[in-house]
């Protein structure tokens, strides 16, 4: 079925393109907030940003590569004391075995690199000492781009928030509104938050399926303080692109609903940004959120529950405004 | 006695709840800026933030909790070093007393944490040596991740605002004022100074006792440096909510008057926020702050005296504006 | 002589106090940005903030106390080595002199706190390698701090931005004009730059004389980017509050103007702030600047130079709209 | 050939003089975005920021500096070391030859800079230890500083925004537009991006050639998201300064193009920039860009080819609007 498209213009500053139905693949924002996307055309180093990788990774990953680094360090360092001659680590006994005296040579590589340096083995001649010397000079600054990086990884900004795993039309003031919930989950506290909504419809327009964007107005779009949780509300009234549309129209426009939020969190003295994205299979018609919050025994204090950001119950939509195909 | 809430339209951008005077218990931010808020429904591990957490600590709890982090993980490598063999650590006296075997393992676990590496005890065999090896690697990323939170807390952007501790009623301008004072209290200066102001109060709808929210419009709402003192000026006229109110009323408001400033500070080269909150307990009706600076006596300079910043004397307000009910 | 003030509104958000002449000791500013003010009112510790004391340091003085910092703990140190009996570390000659002592356990301290370790002097017993291991735990915090703090002072953003000596009046378009010049004086880029610049002005009102403060609009306030230099064009037309006023009347007015700059720099990716003032002493009445760049001898590129920055040469004036009482 | 200028008022807020025809040199801004610019008049030391000069230092060029640095300190300690006398670092066998002694002093600074301190060598008597003790000191603070550089340096907030080699004139919508295109080349996501673009062009005004600046209008100056790539539209209609001009009369205004773009980086949390110029010999008059992305092949990603950016096929172009003189 044909969706009827009325007066509305899309928009051409989603940094998708209008018209790559066509030419995209999959949904255009994945769930955790990054872009469904590959790029070629240059060489694999070139595409990388060290810092970009090494921010998103896991951190087991990323303990795992600094200590493969760590040893692949010490390695190479131990390599070249065998190749210099072992007899040149003081408190070292040489043996006939090279496996003994690389493990020896190994492990004064690691108390140098640390800068642990017990000094039971101990560089002599000058081509170890220059070797020795190097090395704790490398492993200075290897360890502190790594215990840098370690850091920012821990204090990097993020906006913590949960969003309803659904977003639904419930009835709203008479007549019916696109909602999803978020909350904040952990003990952050964000300030003057703000959203912005698109939406990607599938159209025909001149024969041909192609793929529109639309802004969804909020009813409010910037809350000094989200202290509780934040219904994010978007009315479905005649200036609303979604104005008149059945469930299944909905459904057959095969809509991604994209959400941008951008806030400051104290602590971290910074600006958060943290962006979602719901398709049809998330929609859920004619429902309610039901509250999440309440009031503590004693009443000092309100509770957030966090495990009920996505609880709603049925609720009936005003008849005219949309109707569902299946009522 | 019912308060006449007159024309004014709330205001849902608070971040509370428009309806959660059922479900909130306790005063909505507290003294220091805080949300007054617990949140469950999630692991408890998922609900922190370490990053927040730490942040906030006092120092001395944070001191602490790293001075057992050091002590646990000595305590874990010695045990480990007395599993190999005590014998396996050269310079360690073994004893039959295993408690003094674990001190001496214990110290060196210390020593090769921190890279100390004395090396009058030193790890001899495979496993000693791979064990320090990795202890010292720990030891490293350990230190670094503590000394960068460490950094982290000691240049944390702060506001160092001190407000009044009252609000007050003041004559001003031929009506009354709702004020506030604040000051930096340290050799802080915060530039492009920005305030807002909400109130909660209590009123009467439908039979149901509601809180709601209202915007308090300030007779200047921003200032390019805040040299002295800054009085955040919230004019009774018409256009407030507060107009016609006797004081009686406003107590039985139950009130909470919210204030936000946002500023910038050169040394921290960032924005700096500050919240704090009223309660009706905390108003002074029928007052006027004093002056709390004053010039120099060599007169070069102007002398900022904080103990002064919530001085005031009693006033007498203009009398059809707002009559206190004592009165 | 009276200054004739007309209608020009007097502004309230400066941060300073609109009736504070008689209050407020000497000039507003200092030629540097800082505000020329004292704080009393709360204890020293409390009224001071380590992160901006440190920061504002002169380098050398900055050096200084951590090397304080670092010999007071070492001899804190030592002397708790000398109590616990020097004979607990191993390779230390316990000797009659006391001196001996504590330099040999300052210097065994010293290389514990840096975690240099040699070896040659080493704990043993129990209490002798508490503190040691104490000590490393505490060098290794100290450090991390000192090393942060040295490194946030070292890339704290900064706008490198150097004023005119004086500000001129100089013709500008048939009227005249109030001009000052800045020119970034380092291999810095600022982009984005903008300028606000208020006068404070001395006025006659009810037989007082109190100080005032009027903006002033620049002809252009805002720039891209500030490649060369920029000079700041206040028009004196009918919409200045220095309209009319001859130059006696301006020395008078004991004025000072306030600039404040806001740029953003690439390098410290971040926002950069300026502030200076000028007094009726740095006023040149009747001058123009002299251009300051010129293109280089191969013209591949323009040579600023900074010497010129406060170049001008006298000019005259247009007589009906500024008149020089000396003219 | 004259070229026709029109009713556009030219603007003075790009930086540079509007009339710096006569005293700049070269091209305003070069490719990579740095302005071409010289200063000079002030001594060399104050016109350098050690850190814009160390963050644009090429990667090798930097580790070259602080080995040499490294080094250096190394030897200045070594000679100190000598002239105290070697007698004083036990563990080293004195030798007749100066050279072997200063190369063993050599390696226990060294030693002692790292804090490695293995302890074959190790400072004996009051002046050895003193030293020691200080270079100890010094080697913390001075690594600090390094490291904070190099982690300073890996963790600074860049666009990595690629533009097409070419500014093309193509059709657009029935009339012609000068496009560019860009995308971003690592894996890095730019939120709320903007554009501005100014040009500069040669214009003869009272028979002089001067140069003038106009602001370029967008299509669209901001996205949400710059997912794909980003084709930056300025139509030359009516309304633009480039209305019809021929390819000659461009060509002869020896014109410049500046594009700046602001956007937000969610892993820096931070804001970045970036700027780029075009000269006239850049300009391709009559094309199109070629599509630069196209659906995998399993239809669930989108795959960005950045080998495509420049991409483009020559194009006829509406002729009333601008006519090439060629054509």
């Amino acid at each position: 079925m044909a969706i009827r498209r009325r007066k509305f213009e899309s928009i051409g500053n989603t940094g998708f393109s209008t018209n790559s139905a066509q030419t995209e693949g999959g949904r255009l924002t994945n769930k955790d907030g990054s872009i469904n996307l590959r790029k070629t055309g240059r060489p694999f180093w070139e595409r990388i940003s060290m810092y970009h990788t090494i921010l998103a990774m896991h951190p087991l990953k990323f303990l795992l590569i600094v200590f493969l680094f760590y040893t692949t360090l010490n390695v190479f360092f131990a390599t070249i004391y065998i190749i210099i001659g072992v007899e040149n680590l003081k408190g070292i006994i040489p043996n006939d075995d090279i496996l003994t005296n690389f493990q020896q040579a190994f492990f004064f590589s690691s108390q140098t690199l640390t800068t642990v340096g017990y000094g039971h083995i101990s560089p002599s001649g000058l081509w170890a000492n220059i070797v020795a010397s190097l090395e704790s000079f490398i492993g200075i600054l290897a360890f502190a781009l790594v215990t840098g990086i370690l850091y920012g990884r821990f204090s990097r900004p993020k906006a913590y928030i949960q969003f309803s795993h659904n977003m639904i039309i419930a009835p709203f003031k008479g007549i019916t509104a696109l909602m999803v919930r978020m909350a904040t989950y952990k003990n952050n506290h964000l300030t003057d938050v703000e959203a912005a909504v698109n939406i990607a419809m599938h159209v025909e327009e001149n024969g041909a399926r192609i793929r529109k964007f639309f802004p969804l107005e909020l009813e409010l779009k910037r809350i000094n303080s989200m202290a509780l949780s934040w219904t994010l509300v978007h009315p479905i009234n005649e200036d609303s692109p979604l104005y008149g549309m059945t469930e299944q129209e909905l459904l057959d426009a095969d809509l991604e609903v994209l959400y941008f939020i951008n806030a400051f969190d104290d602590h971290f003295s910074n600006v958060v940004k943290q962006r979602t994205s719901y398709t049809g299979k998330e929609l859920v018609f004619g429902a309610k959120f039901l509250p999440m919050f309440h009031r503590s025994e004693d009443n000092s204090t309100t509770i957030l529950d966090l495990s009920k950001i996505n609880a709603y119950e049925k609720a009936e939509l005003p008849e005219m405004v949309i109707s569902s195909v299946n009522a």
